[in-house]
């Protein structure tokens, strides 16, 4: 509820701003949303049939203690009456995303009466075997994948109206003729994806675990890179710069689909709120627009993302045109920049949603002194690849600025951590960003993720998203082998927990946890979770031996 | 559950008929589902909003113990927050069938999440006001009009894929973004019928109540007649012989769709059994097939029927074509009639569905009898009107050893009524059809009535279907003013009661009688309950003063 206000005053603290001003990207907005109309990616369509059919059985060492057991071929459904298969649980043997379409016939004498069929979705065996309802989650209970058909005529086929995300499909029978029986004659999946080619293999000798954890990033990644990057095909189904940003680094090394990352960042731009910042996240139907939704990290990963996508590619014509939108980014840290270098990281939180990780009572201070360092960095090298430092000539001394004095009032001398907030909480999150952004130097960085892996106390990281970059800071800073380790326990868990595709939220020590209070509605493909995919491809000498 | 078993084994009963026999009707089936095709009435179709918003009151007094109450206009559902106004109850006003459309908008901030809405089609009020679910009664759920939609995108347009009969729509919420808010900004239906012209006015001076069933079954009449004379529009939605009947007679001295009547005996012909009897039911879609479900009196009513449109038509040339279809329905009795005129009619209740009445414990021998010999009578008609007497030149004799023998079985003198089985069962059913064949002279039919009425325990009417033929007894026999005070008495209950169109069933002591075991299933619009519209209108000197 406290979250809930939050967002609320910050929604119209940002609208009154909006009222006041003049659309900022007024000459530009037009022409950019044409490009990424332009440069929308044509979706592959595959049409997948069910593999088998499996029973559910609890299980308390399985994944949410839910495990599944096959029981036939699936084609069987087809050519039985479905009054004795009802309440039939389909597996399609991957994670998919599409429209499903079925068809019944009549079996034995013809229907009389229609039938009313509940199909649930689900990409965790334990969304097809337990209620949804009562929900008390705190998102939109029409997130869960339950659609109720009725059919009036027999023969029928029928496309789902709604796109699903799922791996396995329950059919209920909730009303039919007493007199007459029928059959499922057939049942598909449309499964769509942009991605057009396939990632090159890793090396020989590559780790068994490290391939499947690869294979398992692959499908999620490719299962999420739809029209845009999405965050989950189950849910939110959109545009984040944050999923975005690891999703394109995995694209990068992996399906190399620019086009998309290109067709993204154009439609991020075109759709920036008036003040000029990017937005957190944008929808594309049914007609393209934002969420009004600031967040303060989001943004300014937005010029990083642009960043390697012109490294990546070369896309100078790209990164000049959208240059506009990383230059306004680096605005927003500057009003809250106090005289000694340090944000103001309490207003800050009070009129921007910070977010760095789905983590209860983390504290962000560091992180945001990091993340704004960092994507400085970024923009100073982005500039100079535009042979535009000029524009942005105020950034070295800022940065500096900022280092300095991020150091002298984070970093712990005595218990060799940086600290973050007027509590010094010790996380992975802090050291992460204060190695990230520079703050600490190689050895004090090491030594930073050492002492904090040995304090038990510590904040731990919360969600995928974070681990990316707690991976990232340690490969920075050569602590290699445990970067290997946390990627293969973390990642690796979740393989041997049953994941097809990785989660959006994943605690070793709670199968049920989630942000929403509803584990059911969590989304079990999720784009940030995709990172794997970046590291092994990226440090092969780390990860493929 | 007997009931089912008895069905079980009768559809199997015929179908072994059916598999030993080449198709009575090889030669002329295409050519009369052609022209059952070529004359499919096109709808007409109208656009209606709803009216009001109403509040639903539980008040005993009222049909089924609830009162609907004005809450305001239904225009400001499409101003306001539908958060504000989840589980609203809409009133169209009148009965409608058809396709409902709704669209929704965003309410101040960008939707971010999908809608998840239910929304619950009532005929009357009850439906709307009580759950479905559990439910316990013995036809398909998926009869009952609700609906449940995922909304991915919001602004969005939705016509609900299924047709709906209805005077209320309730529209819940069953999920939504916590952030973002949306309206519901516009609602209707296109509704149908292949009415095309109204029916004259009654006379001036027709006493109020009179005028009131009859603008009700006029609605009743309307909103059945569809592509065919349907049943019921929500339920079962399909042409029944039985209700064909009594809905041509009505529209023959109401709104004279007289093609509509073609189409149905074409339709009829097109899709009998290849046994050659009349199929009791069939259905248009997907493609037009019949119910294998054979009804010894539907079937021969349909030669009645064929009489009437002829005799108010003059179109021969479709009698003639149809005229096979009548002489082989004569067939049927013959195979159960004995040496001494009287039908074996505990075999033919084995072999076949007989019908007649919606009520437990009616014995149906007299009603057999009844039926035979006026059905036989009618077709003897046709075949004069056809030049037809040489083919079916059996009957004028049939009918008169039918007729002695079951005056001479049935007719208990002392107590001045007809009883049926070998309990001697009084009941309205049994004198109605003792009239109606002219079994009872006038003077015996008059007394009959008069004393069933008074006989306490005689088996009453329990559907609207047999209260026709007990009326239009009462009127042959010359019981007009207790024939205007049934009708007015029946029929002006369910108007004192709120019918906005004429029920399925009705019992005047039991607002919650259903055959099906589930009153909300009952059909609140039922065909065969149009029937007033045809004695108003055929018998002014009666009803219309």
């Amino acid at each position: 509820m406290k979250k809930l206000l939050l967002f609320i005053a910050i929604f119209f603290y940002h609208l009154m701003g909006f009222a006041q001003k003049v659309d900022f990207y007024q000459k530009e907005r037009a022409q950019w949303l044409k490009i990424a109309e332009q440069t929308t990616p044509k979706l592959v369509e595959t049409i997948k049939k069910p593999l088998s059919i499996v029973r559910l059985e609890k299980n308390e060492k399985k994944f949410q203690h839910w495990d599944t057991k096959p029981q036939t071929e699936a084609k069987n459904l087809f050519k039985d009456s479905f009054k004795k298969q009802a309440g039939v649980i389909l597996d399609f043997g991957e994670h998919l995303t599409g429209f499903v379409t079925f068809s019944v016939e009549d079996f034995g004498r013809a229907a009389d009466a229609p039938i009313r069929l509940k199909f649930t979705f689900g990409e965790v065996p334990a969304e097809v075997a337990e209620p949804f309802d009562p929900f008390k989650g705190g998102l939109s209970r029409a997130w869960l994948q339950d659609e109720i058909i009725t059919i009036s005529e027999v023969p029928k086929t029928i496309t789902i109206p709604r796109r699903v995300a799922f791996r396995y499909v329950k059919i209920e029978l909730l009303g039919s003729s007493v007199y007459s029986d029928f059959k499922i004659s057939d049942l598909f999946v449309k499964a769509t994806t942009s991605v057009k080619q396939s990632a090159v293999p890793l090396a020989k000798g590559t780790p068994e675990m490290i391939q499947k954890i690869d294979q398992i990033g692959l499908n999620t990644l490719k299962e999420c890179m739809q029209t845009v990057y999405e965050d989950g095909p189950k849910r939110d189904r959109r545009l984040w710069i944050g999923d975005l940003y690891l999703e394109s680094l995995a694209n990068i090394y992996s399906f190399k689909n620019h086009e998309l990352t290109k067709h993204c960042l154009y439609l991020l731009a075109g759709l920036s709120y008036e003040d000029g910042v990017a937005p957190s996240n944008v929808f594309e139907r049914p007609k393209p627009h934002p969420q009004i939704n600031p967040l303060f990290d989001y943004a300014l990963i937005y010029n990083v993302a642009l960043k390697e996508y012109l490294q990546a590619t070369g896309d100078k014509k790209t990164a000049l045109d959208l240059w506009k939108v990383a230059k306004k980014q680096i605005e927003i840290p500057k009003k809250y920049l106090g005289e000694d270098g340090m944000l103001d990281y309490q207003k800050a939180g009070k009129e921007w949603w910070l977010f760095f990780d789905w983590r209860n009572g983390l504290d962000k201070q560091a992180a945001l002194q990091g993340v704004v360092i960092w994507a400085y960095k970024n923009t100073y090298e982005l500039a100079k690849m535009l042979g535009k430092e000029q524009e942005v000539k105020e950034l070295p001394a800022l940065i500096q600025k900022m280092t300095e004095a991020t150091h002298r009032t984070l970093y712990d001398t005595q218990k060799g951590v940086f600290v973050s907030g007027k509590d010094q909480q010790i996380s992975y999150c802090s050291q992460a960003w204060m190695i990230l952004s520079g703050v600490a130097s190689q050895t004090e960085g090491k030594k930073a993720l050492e002492n904090v892996i040995a304090h038990t106390d510590a904040v731990k990281p919360g969600a995928p998203y974070l681990y990316h970059y707690v991976i990232e800071a340690m490969i920075q800073v050569g602590l290699k082998e445990e970067a290997k380790g946390l990627l293969i326990n973390y990642w690796g868990d979740m393989v041997n927990k049953g994941a097809d595709t990785f989660w959006e939220v994943y605690d070793p020590q709670d199968d049920f946890l989630s942000p929403y209070n509803a584990y059911l509605i969590n989304s079990y493909c999720h784009a940030w979770s995709c990172t794997p995919v970046y590291f092994i491809r990226k440090y092969p000498d780390i990860f493929q031996h």
